[in-house]
């Protein structure tokens, strides 16, 4: 697991780093599939932005609720009672159950606190990226400084960009 | 099922408008879940932006690829053999879908064809929204004139509208 200390990006999120994802995975005839919380929705709309993206992009899951994150995703009970649903262990069970779920090559998760107040104890902005693949799973841990449109919108930019660092193999960001 | 000709809207997505719907649900007590196809996850963004929106917004499922809108969200194969997935009858089962898997009072859908060529040889800007809740389902036909971001944007933003309308009770828009 790694830890970053964040800065406000980009909002909204960036279209030409959808183009990046798309086409990093089409090179590679890979597929991806999401799973968020934090994010909402954004992540999945920036991997189907593309023209074409329906050729690397086979859909996600939206676990706003934690009965969807458990339910759906098989992100385990105990998960969520010891160490939370903001936490490395649940990213890491969301993008590896969503990469199971919908049969892709690649999984990219978002858990975190988006605010308007802290939960689980974890201050706002707190967030953990899941990015799974064929050889393994890594969480990522990030603290955003910004408001809630800021805070989602870096947590989204940011699992865009550690998915191509894994899936291109830069160093540090592979599973 | 209505037919809409429609007009490109704002582009992004009104905030406004997530505020509205998770005031109307908040309002009643009730919960949404989102089927996405067309919108690759927009419309879950917006169902989500609100602050409190985790009162209200139970989750989505973004069914990028068909294996998706079967094989998790129950679509019949018949439907997709018969009517495609560009129809009123996948965009019903959509909704319907997500609503039961999710455990959700509402559920809402999109599919159609973003671009930028026909598909299922339906034009580029057909859309379907789909919208299920206690009472039953119901289908509305768009066609959108713009390019893929406002086809996407102006599908998000009906699809918010007609659910607003249905769990208000607007006339002609109740399932």
């Amino acid at each position: 697991m790694a830890g970053d200390d964040e800065r406000p990006g980009q909002l909204p999120v960036d279209q030409l780093l959808g183009s990046t994802v798309h086409a990093e995975l089409l090179q590679r005839s890979l597929t991806l599939a999401t799973a968020e919380s934090v994010t909402g929705g954004a992540l999945a709309d920036l991997a189907s932005a593309s023209p074409g993206a329906s050729e690397t992009f086979v859909g996600g899951v939206v676990s706003y609720a934690t009965a969807v994150k458990t339910g759906l995703l098989g992100v385990d009970e105990a998960t969520v009672a010891q160490d939370g649903v903001v936490s490395a262990r649940c990213a890491e069970q969301m993008a590896t159950g969503v990469r199971s779920l919908l049969g892709a090559d690649w999984g990219v998760s978002t858990t975190g606190v988006a605010g308007p107040t802290a939960q689980e104890g974890k201050p706002v902005g707190t967030v953990f990226i899941g990015v799974a693949g064929p050889d393994g799973v890594a969480a990522h841990e990030l603290h955003i400084d910004g408001d809630r449109a800021v805070i989602r919108a870096t947590a989204c930019r940011r699992a865009a960009e550690l998915l191509v660092a894994a899936v291109t193999g830069a160093p540090g960001d592979t599973p």
